[in-house]
């Protein structure tokens, strides 16, 4: 039997998705569907499937914080539009064995961060399966021409990132030593941090909102798959070159010594951890000083420059200003 | 362990969903969710979880078909609520033994249907999983004042169906049974219509939509779970009873000789098979002559008043005039 790439399948069925009907404004392609008018107001629409052993372990996870990530890392995708998120639904595949406090906590924890986020669960299926699979679809509300695409970067721009980069990679990284080797983590109160990253991602739907009506972003989307592949998506959606500068990119203090326990190289875990949901966005040149003016007066002020957005394709690093060497898509794999 | 039952699951859920919020028209419990604003236009959204074994077998269902359904029972939901269908969302969970053929030629009936009836592919995500799940979002527009709830039935109202009952439970233990023995469905060309119903429904699209620019119908929802069942939702909604009458209920002429063959109660497959996928909706008693005008005009103008709804609660059945028993919620289970 031939089996078909996630990659192959994504082709095909982009190839049998519609690039333009009346009221959608944008398809498949970006961190979120856009449909509405301009009169009638636009809406922005994303779903993420998780399923046990493949995007979460249980061993670890708690399920008030898994109940959060799951819903977490679909407000993260309205988030990178600049949009804001209203409905939710909830479709679960339960596996008999699965332990009815387990669930109540699952949905406090989605409770919760819903309540936090002013979003409401509208609607949803429950079936039975073999295993846990949890697939959330996220609705929200965009300001007409103040939604961010990928689309938009020109060479000359300066690449943002929100946020320290690795975190929640060395916090799994982290688990699944602990996991391996049947010892604890409350051993490591030094990476508490990165445990966080990886356990309890905060989506950045301030942020990406000032930054949506700043006036002052070109492109934007989130970081899941890796600073290098999520980048490279920008790249190609705008139809240009990017280079980061590895001396540039943020982390946590705590990193440094975790990669070295972990025997990684930190600057793997900063350009290919996936999962850290911090946002990453171009700026012209002309437009920093002004940007950076408007998100002073606000608690979400800090903003890191690791880039500039070049003529060409794909993304390079430069280190130490030796040579740019090739690490389009160089990502975060589940 | 505790498990938790799955109507236990969708009563917590339900606690935990908002029943009002700025933009929400109509939360959990319908159909549909339904968003927006009667200025700028109403949406309505449904979600559909389809697993392998459990909702569907690969053994008899041709992939092209299976690719079709698992749109059209998303569609329904639209249907059932008036509304046009506009966009889809699809998640899939795919196991590393799915063959490619199989994906593409499903992939070919998702095309397929969306081409019919107007519908483009705009999002969602695919994943690896131990078994195949296969999740569908569906997003409609409806005309605003013309949306059809479950809520709006009044007694004295009659209650409809829009075509024959109990067609794909016939067609479903057919294949169950050629599957347990063994042997070919092509042996039984005279019930091809009975297995047509259960490999390939057709959402009653056109139907709905006329039905909601009507103006003579009270309530309305889909029969997916069987018509016991799915009338039981409208009379809880409403706050009203029901009674049906055995002797009006529409059948497939091969629907006899199947249920015989089955050693089935004809009548229980009327009441309990589920997935016909008919639209089940009240009207009142002075409105019914202004509808079958209407519906005359239309190619679809065949509909069957099969009962009335009545003060108190639940569903009865009368059968030769005798006196009406309780068949609340003696629905289809998958």
């Amino acid at each position: 039997m031939a089996i078909l790439s996630e990659r192959a399948l994504i082709r095909l069925i982009r190839e049998r998705s519609a690039a333009s009907a009346p009221g959608l404004i944008q398809g498949i392609g970006d961190d979120c569907a856009v449909f509405g008018s301009p009169e009638a107001g636009q809406w922005l629409i994303t779903t993420d499937t998780l399923v046990d052993h493949v995007h979460f372990d249980r061993y670890w996870h708690p399920p008030e914080l898994l109940g959060r990530k799951s819903i977490a890392v679909n407000l993260s995708d309205i988030a990178a539009m600049g949009g804001r998120p209203r409905f939710v639904l909830l479709s679960l595949c339960l596996p008999p064995s699965l332990a009815s406090d387990w669930l109540q906590c699952w949905l406090s924890g989605v409770s919760a961060i819903l309540a936090e986020y002013g979003c409401v669960l509208i609607g949803g299926d429950t079936v039975r399966g073999r295993e846990l699979v949890i697939s959330v679809t996220v609705i929200g509300e965009a300001t007409c021409n103040h939604i961010l695409y990928r689309t938009g970067a020109r060479p000359g721009d300066i690449v943002y990132v929100s946020g320290p980069l690795g975190s929640a990679a060395a916090g799994l990284a982290l688990f699944q030593r602990a996991k391996k080797e049947g010892t604890s983590w409350e051993q490591w109160p030094q990476w508490q941090a990165l445990l966080d990253a990886h356990l309890n991602p905060a989506p950045r739907i301030e942020l990406g909102q000032q930054l949506g009506l700043s006036g002052c972003v070109t492109s934007m989307q989130d970081i899941s798959d890796g600073l290098a592949t999520d980048l490279a998506h920008i790249c190609h959606e705008s139809g240009t070159g990017s280079v980061l500068y590895a001396e540039r990119l943020p982390s946590l203090p705590s990193l440094d010594s975790a990669a070295l326990f972990l025997a990684q190289e930190k600057l793997d875990l900063l350009l290919k951890g996936g999962e850290d949901y911090q946002l990453l966005f171009t700026v012209p040149p002309d437009r920093e000083k002004e940007l950076e003016m408007q998100l002073l007066s606000t608690p979400y002020h800090q903003i890191y420059p690791v880039g500039i957005i070049v003529e060409g394709q794909g993304v390079l690093l430069e280190k130490n200003n030796g040579t740019p060497c090739d690490i389009t898509f160089q990502g975060y794999e589940h």
